[in-house]
């Protein structure tokens, strides 16, 4: 079951139109990474918040589903601290708490520097019965 | 001046990329809407959480930077209600407050029905002198 | 049981300690106000962050448990656009959303003026069978 | 300057109000305490999200003004995972990034046991010149 999500996870259409790849996941915890393009550009040239948004939220997709409960996101709140330096971006989805029906994600969202640029966190409703 | 600023907002290649289309600016105001396919879906065959952020982060631009002030998101927080019935998601930005250097976008996402599928709280750093 | 939930959510202790009224609430929607005084200031002179999200969360408390369904919050997004002119702050809250375990309310909080000072983003969870 | 700063940092009223303690603060950093009272509840008998907001809020503002620059909070997201466990609620606060006039804040609240009961995430305006 366990590796029937991550499968599903994997599947991920705009993810991969968008080019972001899942590079690691384990229970709790995912890596995503993705590298920049002509088509992540928004028309101040700077990366698009929205990519910037689906790389850390494919993160946390990956992570809230990696233990085998499928959770949808209901919040998710993003901060961008300055545009990414270098041609990387990688977030890293933590688990931060887990309830019966709620639970948390932060992810950081960091340059080929390996300088914050978004913080991300996030809220998963569990599909438990 | 703001001619200007509204052509440079309709080069986003991100939202090009994604298929969204900027069907309506003025100032303080934009609209932008989005007809899924596949590409637009997640694992579990909802559309992608990246896709109702970039929709309603294209229309927070828009309006933002329509009154041809330079405006970066700096802050974003976006919650899920439910996924889309039908095949068009459409955004509409509308300011609710501006300071001098920041500002603050109301956004909501609607599905075909007309039912409000996402809220999305956008707010913008101005870069004036 | 409406009316014993309205008789509960009238009983919170931190509220009265804040001097903050809950003025008005009917099925998802509620009105609280404060008179500004010496106690509710910061090291900084202005009204504390932390009065003006309780009077945000109060009427969004009283809206949300309204319908007579015990929801309790889960996640608030709330931004600061400026301090409030005069003395009287008010906060007024609206159900956006309902669904069977979440709902979304939007809390305007403006001041003497009826400038928005603040806008509260709240997401109760319901504690529904 | 600096400890100007600490010192109108401590004149907070609403928190004296409130029963909060400031017990740590050096630079990007603070923590806070309560013990929990009968003032503190809301109307279901548990801590009102005003308390818990109130505690990290202090800290946040004695860590975004710590190193002597007047910060004012612009945004907040509060996460309420569960109610506390024991008598002891308490805040910290540090600092993740700081740019010129936009900084952040990540403040874990956690509860007697140490079990985090809130995840709260400040975002500051440096009122640089």
């Amino acid at each position: 079951m366990k590796d029937d999500m991550i499968k599903n996870v994997r599947n991920d259409r705009f993810a991969k139109l968008a080019g972001i790849r899942l590079v690691e996941v384990s229970e709790g915890y995912a890596v995503t990474e993705l590298t920049i393009n002509e088509n992540h550009l928004n028309g101040l040239d700077d990366v698009q918040g929205g990519v910037i948004f689906t790389l850390g939220d494919y993160a946390f997709a990956a992570a809230s589903n990696s233990a085998g409960i499928t959770t949808v996101a209901i919040n998710v709140n993003i901060t961008f601290f300055r545009p990414p330096a270098g041609k990387i971006i990688r977030a890293v989805a933590r688990e931060i708490n887990a309830q019966r029906k709620i639970s948390g994600y932060r992810v950081d969202i960091t340059d080929e520097d390996g300088s914050l640029i978004a913080s991300f966190n996030g809220l998963g409703y569990r599909k438990t019965n």
